[in-house]
């Protein structure tokens, strides 16, 4: 039987997790694949770190970068992380190399996946990233084999499962945001500085690599993000008064042939699909013609579930299953138009904290009249002991322009006791 | 750049918009395959039969079989349908003659699969059938390629869109099973002879060929199976009543080294995911390992959907993409141990029609108590008028064969006045 011959290069708790897994399923994938995958290199920053595993000396490699320039490694595994340093170096000088590259590195993929890819389809090698985006949902090679036949209208859904599971942690619990987020950091849910996730960052590198997949478009940065650090409990609460539920989704989406990438906490009916997915599942959900709708939903993080998208990714190598890593030969990748979602029209909820007296409700109103958004909804809660009320209001469809503009001019108003709300809403 | 020749044998709604999807996509598909496929040959039963699109007569074939030995020929499309007969006849030609095939023919593969994966893995070429379980859900090459990692110890879910109308229809509009069938029809939700998708072996044959897949085991017959037949109307309310809702759903579950392949209507729980899928669609729900519980939703029928199955299997040929049709080579197939499922436990939904009459109800709970079945929850709804009465039952986890063993006794009893009911319970 033929062999492929593999360096891992990273041992954390991914790379640690892959490299027991290869040793324990050699046969059964060199059985499936027709091909044995055959682990001859292993490097990482620190040999002496206590491991549950031995490494064999003749398998370390001293310096990493020798994987790329060593003329029996076939494959390179690159799961050090980051954009930049060491995990750009491995790769690009990997693909120059002419070997084979399988990483689990969205942050790579998102900023240098172009380049890469040229690199990787010039040279006639894979360039694999099924383990970027949403761990074990193999949402990249749907898009790129079984879906392929499909033109992509709208991609979107539930990429980050810290985030989601704050949301529905507050929606189930009633606690708010800081308490929830410690819950989390202990539990393991949340990083001990979970910022990326918090703040949408990492939705917006997952959804740059779908949108270019989805449109064979190349990587474009023209994103609208905002993360969930400013959802209250009285948000969530208000949503489920409302018959919504609070998620943060990431969306891309072609519309007369412009391009909208964005990112945000999105109030949803509760009836909806994506309603029901709590805690930190991840779900892809994928508009295309002629399939219709397609869902894929499964555990989005965790060695075990990006050690399923790895294998998954060395298992096509070892079929010599050979691909565009963007699905499409560079030539024919397009320059489409990306617009920011200014002029993209909403439905949105805004909530106002305001000061309890005659007036405000008429003025907020007027302006809303005045930029031309109607009110489809409008609830006034007032708390008669702090001399405050709460104003909540559903408009009609806005442009998202007038949106912003109006919580410009009303933020300003002495009346106004604390940052207004913006969160759009998608009738999904 | 390389082509690959396809004939396509059969037109008929699936054929047609195959076939000019084919013509419409050459080009893009050429691109993300780097192969051109080249449609050279169609054949049909009727040549004259009026279609909305034109066959240039070079590339009609008055024998289909032809398709098979012509040298030309890579790859033959199978999309006759029935498990003998023609599509019989070309697939076996077919593969003996070193083409690759691609089917949507779940009965044939159901049925031959084994024999055909041999001589499809002897001649390596690909036999595909993507198409042939779930139509637009990309659950095979799920298995095959995205989920290859995982030791899979349970397949299950909605495989049967019409199945799945039918009882979502009766549930939300309260209409009994035959006015909702005759809607299905007038519709195009179900056939004129609809029997196979009502009475369970149209999600038999879907389940034994996911089962192989999942456990690397040949295809087995031994598969329990139950229709929606005999579901009324009362059964899909008193489900409501205690909380739950009824689908019909296969299951191929590995337990202590025993395959139990079953298909029956299933009490579920109204919170569960499954619950929420109505209408026509598809779900497929995977439990492996390392990956955890995944899910894969769409559109199970229809030429588009199945369209995109079928281009998803013509496009991995077009790669090279070579694979054993049933994941593993035959040599390592097993012959698992396939039981049924009279000693798998089950907590079950009974219901009984009786006569209202003192002494029925203590003489059916020790009919219970006798075959140590223990009963969790009972309900009696007597019917004044009609002097008759109503008993449900749910036990608790019994033998399946103490369950049925209680329906024969209750059966047999003067005071029943209706075949009673039994519907399993699963905790999913």
């Amino acid at each position: 039987m033929k062999k492929l011959n593999i360096a891992i290069v990273g041992l954390g708790n991914i790379g640690s997790y892959l490299f027991k897994y290869l040793k324990q399923n050699k046969r059964i994938l060199a059985n499936k694949n027709n091909c044995i995958p055959n682990v001859i290199y292993v490097s990482a920053k620190n040999r002496k770190k206590k491991r549950s595993f031995k490494i064999s000396k003749k398998i370390w490699l001293q310096n990493y970068l020798n994987a790329t320039s060593k003329k029996n490694v076939d494959l390179i595994v690159e799961l050090i992380g980051g954009a930049e340093g060491p995990a750009k170096k491995l790769v690009f000088n990997a693909l120059k190399n002419k070997k084979h590259v399988v990483t689990a590195n969205k942050a790579l993929i998102a900023k240098y996946g172009d380049q890469l890819s040229k690199i990787a389809e010039k040279n006639k090698v894979n360039l694999e990233f099924e383990a970027s985006v949403c761990g074990g949902v193999p949402i990249i090679r749907s898009l790129k084999e079984s879906l392929i036949a499909n033109k992509i209208n709208r991609i979107y859904g539930i990429f980050n499962g810290t985030s989601n599971y704050i949301l529905s942690c507050m929606d189930k619990k009633n606690k708010n945001f800081k308490d929830v987020l410690n819950d989390a950091k202990k539990l393991g849910y949340a990083e001990s500085n979970p910022s990326a996730d918090l703040n949408g960052d990492d939705v917006s590198a997952k959804l740059k690599i779908l949108s270019s997949l989805c449109f064979n478009s190349f990587l474009n940065d023209n994103i609208n993000v905002e993360g969930i650090k400013d959802i209250d409990k009285e948000d969530i609460n208000n949503a489920n008064t409302l018959g919504y539920k609070i998620k943060l989704l990431g969306f891309a989406e072609k519309i007369n042939n412009n391009i909208y990438q964005r990112v945000h906490p999105t109030l949803i009916k509760k009836s909806s699909y994506v309603a029901s997915i709590d805690g930190v599942l991840n779900a892809v959900i994928i508009d295309g013609s002629p399939v219709g709708q397609s869902i894929i939903q499964g555990e989005g993080a965790g060695p075990a579930a990006t050690t399923s998208a790895l294998v998954s990714d060395i298992s096509s190598i070892l079929r010599g299953n050979v691909k565009f890593p963007f699905s499409i030969s560079n030539k024919e990748r397009k320059k489409l138009n990306f617009k920011d979602i200014l002029d993209r029209s909403f439905s949105a909820y805004l909530r106002f904290e305001v000061k309890d007296q005659p007036g405000v409700l008429s003025n907020i109103t007027q302006i809303f009249s005045k930029n031309s958004v109607s009110i489809k909804r409008l609830i006034q809660n007032p708390n008669r002991n702090k001399g405050s009320s709460s104003i909540i209001i559903i408009t009609h469809l806005s442009k998202n322009k007038s949106l912003y503009k109006i919580l410009k001019i009303v933020n300003k108003r002495s009346y106004v006791l604390k940052k207004s709300k913006l969160i759009r809403i998608d009738d999904i």
